[in-house]
């Protein structure tokens, strides 16, 4: 099914939509964070002129000045409160961590009815710290389907964002203006809007995004033992396993934050995991051919059926 | 360490060399299975001018057809008796099963000093058939660690062995004129040789090759299993997904007859994954945040310094 038709992806009426537009056309927008996700942000809204202003906030001078260079945000600075002072909407765009001790902060600085989005890869104790907020903000939880294994604003780019799902997770206390305005960012980077409840998005990740790094760092760590027999293993390693492994090099700072943000759901789906392994592995050990072949067939159809790359 | 001076990787001397590319040049190279392998490799000789005549033989008329239109072989036939008279080289390019049986049909059909090749993706049961051949016939394993999720002709390119490794298993009785003609064919085709005892490529291989296959069908089948309870899973499945899981989508009978033929080393690198996917599962779940960062950090060195793809 695609996007246009699945009721699943939402598309706001068309009055709506404009006067969305309109109000992030007028909007100064703060990106706290201008690695990989918050300098590709700032880079695409900037190349469409999506918004009044794009203020880049980042820890290092070096990154500010990166920033600037590159055309990623039209100012910036290292000063939180500086940043954000008169932001119509602040994204957070730093690991999800970081993201959590800077939203008490933020509700210190920020003024109604300032939107508080965040790009942080899981979504259920970012919406609760949210919901603490002080009255009049409006915070809604966010997560772009995009990235790459290298981090870094070196790294960024305008069309990141591009035919990606952007999945929103409104808290109850979030204003419909304030979605429309999420939406609004989403669709001028060019991505595709899925909500989602926060803890039925982080289930979702777990199985889909979390589970595939733990197993493409647990294979490098099986490959390495193997080395350290024969290390010729690494001559004989073809694009199969360099598919299999790419997720073992995306950035461990940000992925532990996702994952001790995330445990239940990614234990509960390495559990699941073991299970199908422990089904081929057995079928394997026993010879039993058919059986093999009917979950080997199974999931070959399946991958097939979702994705055609 | 390049290939160019890493001592694992062969370079004839050059005289030998000579040698071996002209009786290349005067070869009629016969190639049974024209598929993804058999026929990329039609198309490399082919386009390079590297022997005198390339002969097809597949089980269908259709892929007999398909062949001859692509420019894959020269002529090509259905019949094996026919399509390797007068062969020089035979180079099996099937699954692995059907070389186990195809090569004593072979014994009865070759003529010495004939050189046999395989390109199956096991080498210890094909190299274990292959020694029972008659006397004078010149009999030698191969793998090229290439390959796509695509199998059949259609996929099949010229370019599909530029650049990659190539496997050579001789046996004790393969004489240093049937490896060096072994060489000139991987060479000619724009690949590296190394040479490994048949045992060794299966340890190997099970572990960077028939392991990730296995994680792959496992991550498919765990998120099916999800997506019984919410669809939406797919819909949030990004690139880290389709990286992990894109083996999944190879083909199963050819993959079959590689886990067959290669279950003990398979299944001792898959309880060798099970450990480490333990490891960091165990540190997750007691919230060991320094041993599960140092974990993820060793696989993000390790798999940076393997490859920078």
């Amino acid at each position: 099914m695609s996007a246009a038709t699945d009721p699943d992806f939402w598309s706001p009426p068309a009055t709506a939509h404009q006067e969305a537009n309109e109000a992030l056309r007028q909007a100064r927008v703060v990106i706290v964070g201008l690695g990989l996700m918050g300098g590709s942000l700032g880079l695409a809204l900037r190349a469409r002129c999506a918004c009044r202003e794009v203020v880049g906030v980042a820890r290092r001078p070096e990154t500010v000045e990166a920033a600037l260079q590159m055309g990623a945000v039209d100012r910036a600075t290292t000063d939180l409160a500086q940043g954000v002072a008169g932001a119509d909407m602040v994204i957070l765009a730093t690991p999800v961590r970081t993201i959590l001790r800077q939203i008490p902060l933020l509700g210190d600085l920020l003024s109604p009815p300032c939107v508080l989005l965040d790009l942080g890869s899981t979504k259920s104790a970012i919406c609760r710290t949210m919901a603490s907020l002080p009255d009049g903000l409006q915070p809604i939880g966010g997560h772009p389907m995009c990235g790459k294994e290298v981090a870094g604003i070196e790294a960024a780019e305008a069309t990141l964002y591009e035919g990606k799902v952007f999945v929103l997770t409104p808290l109850p206390r979030t204003g419909p203006r304030a979605v429309a305005l999420a939406v609004a960012l989403a669709t001028a980077v060019g991505s595709r809007v899925l909500f989602l409840e926060p803890e039925r998005h982080d289930r979702l990740v777990a199985a889909i995004s979390h589970l595939p790094y733990l197993l493409s760092s647990a294979l490098v760590a099986t490959a390495e033992e193997v080395s350290r027999r024969d290390e010729a293993v690494w001559k004989v390693a073809a694009s199969g396993f360099r598919d299999t492994s790419r997720l073992a090099a995306s950035d461990v700072t940000m992925m532990l934050d996702i994952l001790l943000t995330n445990r239940e759901a990614v234990l509960a789906t390495v559990e699941t995991f073991r299970k199908h392994l422990r089904d081929l592995a057995e079928r394997l050990e026993v010879g039993d051919e058919a059986g093999l072949r009917a979950l080997l067939e199974a999931a070959h159809a399946r991958r097939s059926r979702v994705t055609s790359s």
